[in-house]
């Protein structure tokens, strides 16, 4: 049995949230839109494989990664039996560079525009969707989304986006800064409306210490419904 | 590279949760502590050879069972390089009937006293403790564990097992109660305690309506700590 790996890649340009794809250069299905993958070479594992990968496209490394699940059924490639270890990767846009290799040609697509993917790789981009939004509901993950800087507004796109929703702009400001998380910055950014939105930043030393603070709620089965 | 699947095998004996765990048949590494595993076979999916190989040790079907990890380090195995995917699996012990094929012992320890095992079994095993204390926070997936009628001091055990916590008897019952996922039984377990404590089933309806529930109430950056 062939074991590849295959990325599912976020992207946020500031209003919507973005999956970056690839046109396929060989066979099969060569021309047809895909996730980005490749073999799992014998001295790597699949995280070294995946970065590696994601670098070749990219440009970037030291990348928020995360497994998403192994797709092993018998017919999901039609040429010979390939399983596929997906990983979802969460990029700041602004630092990709584009057109890093001619082997392929990449493009960034708006997620409720993705086109037909060949094999299941629409099935992995929705489970990492919805691992996107189990995760986010508990942990400030999507944080490795946005630029160095960034504003309240851009921030609220982000999550409307990612839970394809409507939220009280009020509300979800109030709880958002309840977290602490962010430091407000001097400047403004003027290009999304006359009156201008403040600048932030992430609070880097709180953010490390509050990512897996997770655990210090779960023994509490309140939410047990 | 060889694929196989491995499980982790929870059960319940309404004292302590214990670990399925076999003495394995064949070189390398005969005669150690492992968890049950197998090659997937070609017209296999994943879950088709967890499921069978679940059976062929445990002879139970329609179990609940979850894909945990892809494991691939390329040393994970010394002989030859062998990637797993490893499932864990829930299972109401009661059902559970011993020593079902003669090419394995198999044995249930309790979790807090788990001998050395095989290769990245151990941390295959930790890995499936933080995801079912994960999951069980937000999910009602330890019923699967319990049999047909179960008392609230089994439960209290269940959940202070799966946490290693010690919790508030009377608060942990009154929050159980209050998801009403719970149907009283007229007959009392007497072989606990003197006084005795009443049975309780699953309201089946509300637990299937219930399990998925989650997304619910995920838009809801309240959580975001």
């Amino acid at each position: 049995m062939l074991v590849a790996v295959d990325s599912i890649i976020f992207g946020f340009d500031g209003y919507e949230l973005k999956l970056l794809l690839i046109q396929r250069g060989f066979e099969p299905e060569k021309g047809k839109w895909s996730l980005m993958g490749g073999f799992v070479q014998p001295d790597e594992n699949f995280e070294q494989a995946s970065s590696r990968i994601l670098k070749q496209l990219t440009g970037l490394k030291n990348v928020y990664m995360e497994q998403l699940y192994a797709f092993g059924d018998p017919a999901r490639d039609p040429e010979e039996r390939t399983i596929s270890v997906a990983y979802f990767a969460l990029i700041d846009i602004h630092k990709y560079e584009k057109q890093l290799s001619d082997d392929y040609h990449a493009e960034w697509f708006p997620l409720k525009k993705i086109p037909k993917l060949i094999f299941d790789h629409s099935k992995m981009v929705k489970m990492a969707q919805e691992k996107l939004r189990y995760k986010a509901a508990f942990h400030p993950i999507l944080f490795e989304l946005l630029p160095e800087r960034f504003t309240l507004p851009q921030l609220y796109n982000l999550y409307t986006g990612v839970y394809d929703t409507i939220l009280d702009k009020r509300n979800f400001t109030r709880k958002i800064l309840s977290t602490k998380l962010l430091i407000k910055q001097k400047e403004k950014e003027k290009e999304g409306s006359k009156k201008g939105a403040f600048y932030y930043k992430l609070d880097k030393r709180r953010y490390d210490s509050a990512f897996h603070s997770f655990l210090n709620f779960i023994p509490n089965p309140d939410n047990l419904k």
